[in-house]
């Protein structure tokens, strides 16, 4: 990937070296940062606000694929991820650390790509980086995030209080990360056999962007506090929406009627799913990575959500011994089934 | 490892269900935990303190090796190495979060074995488990934590703090857990030649303990706030007394004088370096994994350290323009240099 290009060797630099070059541009931004990179740990204030803590690691060959990933899209990427579980407590995120295990492969300019999406995720999203730890690996590329937020106690949203009568809502589209997933897999292939063929992707922006630049969804959640909807229970989008319902139900004792005719789906997404012979519907339940956020709201609520056009209603909570449905469009009930990514897929 | 042992497949459980499996006996202890494993993210309450947070990644053949390191010691030491960085900020460490990179190697018990060492550091130090992510790796072990505390504001300790005329203080004994390394390295080549050969260990448990399953010292910052010292600058001991002291020099834009003569070195590790044909006063000075804590106290403070039997006064802080410098036994001036442990080694 970088052979015609500068190379500088990372063991030039050092560890400490390394740092300093990654890290010198940092302004700190958050009010709440009283000490960012430099010391033993990085400082906080949140007085008066509860502290909200995610973590998640990303791993070459199982969480991204480098044949088709580009760095600065991975480190935006492995950002968006955790702040996506910021918002979906209805919180504001403010902080993350960043540890890398980076193989020696990797020239210095590899890893500033990886960096500059990360510091482009931060900038985005008014995030300050306060810590991480940069080591050598001996094989693949690793990528560990947590983030950093607050809430107002009577603000933060759980996954366990959804209601009887609820209605369930999730933003933006759905399957659009796993229909380009789709697309990536199969120009790979294509590249592999034969090197020469460019990749066939044009008119495809939409999906290749929502499997290598997702959108953690702020603005829901600055919309929902505009229109004064608080809601009941929520939940973002990583496995998909069939095992993210599945917990919330699960959590907050309850059932759902879940509509296949409201899930929201990008066209492209439609073509896409039907050019691969997958059900888009199937896309939008097990294919996540979406990192939409799914939400359940008091019905009374109803008038307030319904004219945002990116928020769809989708179905509604039950009690819990009507069980977890879809409802097709020819209107045949299936207990819905969590097919959703597994890291840890069950032997076939 | 587990040849002749139950062996279950991780794949048999799936994500969540390992998740659940390994996490249904967290019983949350800190006051400051609202909401720990379960939700996106974990909720926080740390009202009128600052919060402090720190992390650290652990990679198989960068920095453990399974062919002598228990997996029970390896999650031990992977909160240890946290909790630390959150001691030297003088505060007092409440939660952490632990990412887990497993390869399809590992049976569930290996995983359990790993779970084991966590909760035990947890349970001692008086830490909740409060997040994490779950995945399987490609190759290689990956454990990647991150460390929450708190600390009143007129409480924290810096690195950059330090003032000429201090005292340079360091807890415990150094160089054990590199001499230790050494002989683990050492057995482990011999049991590659000779597998049936038996290790030959006997005796120096000490040492093998201080690599394999080092003690964050949380009893000096309890000793330091009981006899009403406050240090003027602090530091935890990864990467060698040599390294950490340039850091809290060249951060506090002063030089120092370090006495050999001082050095706090276990018997154990003085015969140990002796047999391996090293220096052990270069074992403290850059082997590093000591996880001791270096610091500065004022000059005033000197009455109420001196008597602590675990607290070695090794030197004093100087302008800057006198350097960095380790006076020998034999009187002669060297400069400091940090030769310690990096993880991105220069190329020879």
């Amino acid at each position: 990937m970088f052979e015609n290009r500068e190379r500088t060797s990372i063991e030039s630099l050092g560890e400490f070296g390394l740092i300093d070059h990654l890290t010198k541009q940092i302004k700190l931004k958050q009010e709440s940062t009283v000490k960012g990179i430099g010391d033993d740990a990085a400082v906080l204030d949140f007085t008066g606000k509860k502290v909200l803590v995610s973590t998640d690691m990303l791993l070459e060959g199982i969480h991204f694929d480098l044949a088709y990933t580009p760095l600065k899209h991975l480190g935006y990427k492995a950002v968006q991820v955790n702040l996506s579980d910021i918002y979906a407590m209805n919180g504001i995120a403010t902080q993350v650390t960043v540890s890398l295990g980076i193989s020696s492969k990797f020239p210095l300019e590899a890893v500033e790509e990886l960096y500059q999406g990360i510091y482009l995720a931060c900038e985005k999203y008014n995030i300050d980086l306060v810590g991480g730890d940069t080591t050598a690996s001996r094989q693949g590329l690793v990528i560990s995030v947590t983030a950093l937020g607050y809430a107002d106690e009577k603000d933060i949203v759980y996954r366990n209080t959804a209601e009887e009568g609820d209605l369930i809502c999730v933003s933006g589209d759905l399957g659009g990360a796993y229909a380009g997933l789709q697309l990536l897999e199969r120009e790979k292939l294509v590249y592999i056999e034969n090197p020469n063929i460019q990749p066939d992707l044009e008119g495809k922006d939409y999906i290749i962007e929502r499997q290598l630049k997702p959108e953690a969804r702020k603005d829901i959640i600055e919309l929902l506090k505009d229109i004064d909807v608080k809601p009941t229970a929520m939940i973002d989008i990583s496995d998909g929406l069939a095992s993210e319902t599945l917990h919330i139900c699960k959590q907050s004792n309850k059932g759902c009627n879940l509509y296949e005719e409201k899930i929201p789906l990008d066209p492209m997404t439609y073509e896409t799913a039907r050019e691969f012979n997958l059900d888009p519907t199937v896309c939008a339940l097990s294919g996540g990575e979406d990192y939409e956020l799914l939400f359940t709201i008091k019905q009374a609520d109803y008038e307030k959500i319904k004219l945002q056009m990116d928020i769809s209603i989708i179905g509604h909570v039950t009690e819990a011994s009507a069980g977890c449905n879809l409802i097709t469009k020819a209107g045949v009930i299936h207990a819905l089934k969590a097919q959703g990514w597994n890291a840890f897929p069950p032997a076939p």
